[in-house]
């Protein structure tokens, strides 16, 4: 490397630093609101984390990043090497910021903060047409930008690729279709089948005690309480501020056993996936997650594969017991397993069961398309919704809050963002058997609360990347093959076999 | 005003905002750093927090920012408006920054960060050679800092104005010569009088009880928690990242009743007065505590004139009594009013009572002004510290941990703060006595728990300007005078007369 290339390179990078740093404030504030700061904050605050969000965006997009992106484009192209890789990704990231005008971001920004308060309205009335109008807006500007962005195949991919790198529409399709078809058979199985009983769970449960139990968990999986906390928040969610400090929130029902705990394992798979990464990319665009669905393969795998597992609670039930004597004294150990694996269609995606949740997504992913090549109209979208509900889960939501309107996704102007989800589930899956065949008796692993030989598996073979690898290059690395629906699926099938009866092994 | 000057003004107001809003993101970075932040994060942070203030800077001292101030200058004359304001306080703001050269302002920033491991070795060993040299390079970058900034009369002016604008080194001599030739002889009147006791101070009390009981006294005074909280730090200090989100923290020891409650006062004197500000100038340089004497009036103002009154404690003092019945069923209100004010010389500044402090900040002023003459060389400090320390207070330090090297401040640079604690105090009794005068029956209306005419009162008079007005304008409109010594020693003179006796009334 020149020494004109080597200062060409600490100024870019002084740039990125800068503009993390931003952001990482940013988060900060946005965490802050969620946990400690008085209401009366929230318009200052949201003042605050937009001009955080714009200075960084205005630091990294400046003519200056392009030059030197341009001189330094040659040295550094096909090496893992740290400065390759912070240039590699910084060219992607600056491509797709200069491509779209400040006009079109600040329009979108207006449309959504809009579209945000009608959304609001809407889901409280149960009323689609108090949104629609802006919905209509969104779509149209998704449009927009995706034809700003670029795309090969389809303006679809364009929309994705914020959210999960290197993938496209038609791979997502594909691996859809082949979930689909085997999955829909599988819920109808398991809806004939009887239902272990589950009632126990929405006793009342001290909470104290289930802040208590819940961060013994955490600490035992190896959530690295020194580089990190847990607060409760409304609704749980995971950020970081640096790889040392990452942040978990969680909340805790007194009348439901679970809930609390499996948000906890679900955030502390995100917050493990953070504090994973190479501490040599602290402070850069590559200390983060280097997709969401890498990041939800992470915390579902924590939360299921790991939390849901009858290896799990051989180890965990016992002492769950002992705090809950009282409900817990006469729920056997297969009992409470069965329970907190129940399988029941409903209408709501933030209240499905592993096995049915994937079918909400598919949804989702099916009616966006649509949306996108503007093959339906917005109005259309309640009926569609209701229709595909029952076809694939066989219930239909009573109005539109638990129908079209149950998400906000589609407000914050997030199209392309929920394949994600299931993206996150089937990754899991392939990254839990790969870590199995790996490390033998992890089942064993497990049930003995030796939990150090999976993470620092999946911190060598995921964490540690950052975005270094995308998503398609970890799971290609790991399984010489890409992101495939088979693992959920033989993992769904050997699970709830076990549990529903051998009806549903099937195919 | 013209059209031009119009849209001339919103873009510099946006400038502000923008600069003020990554200023308020540092203050909560700060905020968590010292109330929630694992300590792992401490090197991402400080790194966060310099982006922060070094973008902001940036962002403020452009050369655009100096050409929008030209052109609006006239326009804006000698008018108490919000634009008139917004301009001319912003004018003041540039033209101070402008002054200190990039390299200077880094040169500053290395020597102290340097200067705070070495002060920080120095304490822990004792051992005063440890700083000499950061210490003699501050100075010395002091000195170039006044003579880069300019000056009237006496470089020492261009420090002070940095944190009690508009007031000079001799204003402060005069006011600290009349403090101190009064105040040495009311201080060793009381060290032949009789002391009362207050070792029940000191046995144990429940953190949570005090905790509570702090609060409801915060809650009684008006400290608003619709817009604000108070969190737990090993420091006490209060922020504020909007006028509707002001944070206080306290601490809480177990072996002292008062020193978490008396902290609690101070902070929310610091808070009401940030939550007093108009509205208006919400997000805008000019939403501050107008100097840091001025601040330190209200918070001095909470502590002693009320918190430390016998009004006060006629009223509070049975719920205490009965929280704590233990300890304090044989202390009668007298034995506890008297042991909370009494007056004992400690080497230490921090632990010094209301009467003694300001000797300690004379002394520090003394020396600051004798290093930036250049009439005293930094290896001498310790002995004159000494020497001087015994002269007003009539004790010797053991060692430089408990004199020279006692606070951190000159470590941080900072060179002409201290001055601001004695004119906090000096304005708290001007402030009070106004109000007094004007509000009639102030004592009783303590002794009932009626604050909100004294807080209202505040608001009207200091809190809601903003940095509208300065301290001393303040100051001369509320007494139509200067800032003077007298209503402080009239206020001691009375309060200790009464504690210690008519001895001390002389002069």
């Amino acid at each position: 490397m020149s020494s004109t290339t080597g200062s060409d390179f600490q100024e870019l990078l002084k740039i990125i630093r800068a503009a993390c740093d931003l952001q990482a404030a940013a988060a900060l504030l946005e965490w802050d609101q969620e946990t400690y700061m008085p209401e009366a904050g929230t318009e200052a605050r949201a003042r605050q984390v937009a001009t955080l969000q714009s200075t960084s965006h205005e630091l990294f997009v400046r003519d200056r990043t392009g030059e030197l992106l341009e001189r330094l484009k040659d040295e550094y192209e096909d090496s893992m090497s740290f400065r390759a890789s912070i240039v590699r990704v910084a060219a992607r990231d600056f491509a797709r910021a200069r491509k779209l005008s400040p006009e079109l971001v600040g329009e979108i920004a207006r449309t959504t903060a809009r579209a945000k308060e009608s959304w609001r309205h809407a889901y409280g009335e149960n009323n689609f047409d108090r949104f629609a109008g802006d919905l209509e807006k969104i779509i149209g500007l998704c449009i927009q930008k995706a034809e700003a962005i670029g795309y090969a195949e389809h303006p679809y991919d364009a929309l994705l690729d914020e959210y999960e790198p290197g993938i496209t529409a038609a791979q997502v399709k594909d691996i859809f279709d082949d979930l689909r078809t085997s999955l829909v058979p599988i819920v109808h199985a398991i809806e004939c089948a009887s239902q272990p009983r589950n009632a126990f769970l929405y006793y009342s449960y001290d909470s104290d005690i289930q802040w208590d139990f819940g961060m013994e968990v955490l600490r035992d999986i190896g959530f690295d309480f020194q580089r990190g906390r847990q607060d409760i928040s409304s609704h749980p969610f995971s950020t970081s501020f640096s790889t040392n400090d990452v942040r978990l929130t969680t909340r805790i029902h007194e009348r439901n056993l679970i809930s609390g705990l499996f948000s906890s394992l679900h955030e502390a798979g995100h917050g493990m996936y953070e504090q994973g990464i190479d501490p040599e990319l602290e402070g850069t665009s590559l200390a983060q997650g280097t997709s969401l669905g890498m990041h939800e393969s992470q915390s579902r795998l924590w939360e299921n594969q790991v939390g849901r597992s009858r290896s799990f609670w051989t180890s965990y039930y016992h002492d769950l017991q002992r705090r809950f004597k009282q409900h817990l004294g006469s729920v056997s150990l297969d009992e409470f397993y069965r329970a907190i694996n129940r399988v029941h269609a409903s209408p709501v995606r933030v209240e499905a069961d592993e096995v049915t949740y994937n079918l909400h997504i598919m949804l989702r992913f099916e009616l966006e398309m649509l949306l996108i090549e503007e093959k339906v109209a917005v109005r259309e979208l309640p009926e569609l919704w209701c229709d595909r509900m029952e076809s694939y889960l066989g219930i239909r939501p009573e109005g539109d809050t638990d129908g079209v309107l149950q998400d906000i996704h589609w407000a914050l102007g997030a199209i392309g963002y929920f394949p994600t989800y299931t993206l996150g589930n089937l990754m899991s899956a392939q990254v839990f058997a790969c870590a199995k065949s790996e490390l033998g008796n992890l089942d064993e692993q497990i049930a003995t609360r030796e939990f150090a030989p999976l993470r620092e598996w999946l911190q060598a073979n995921v964490h540690h990347w950052g975005r270094k690898l995308s998503a398609s290059e970890i799971i290609e690395w790991m399984t010489k093959g890409g992101i495939s629906a088979t693992p959920w699926l033989d993992y769904v099938r050997q699970k709830y076999s076990d549990i529903y009866g051998s009806l549903i092994l099937g195919s």
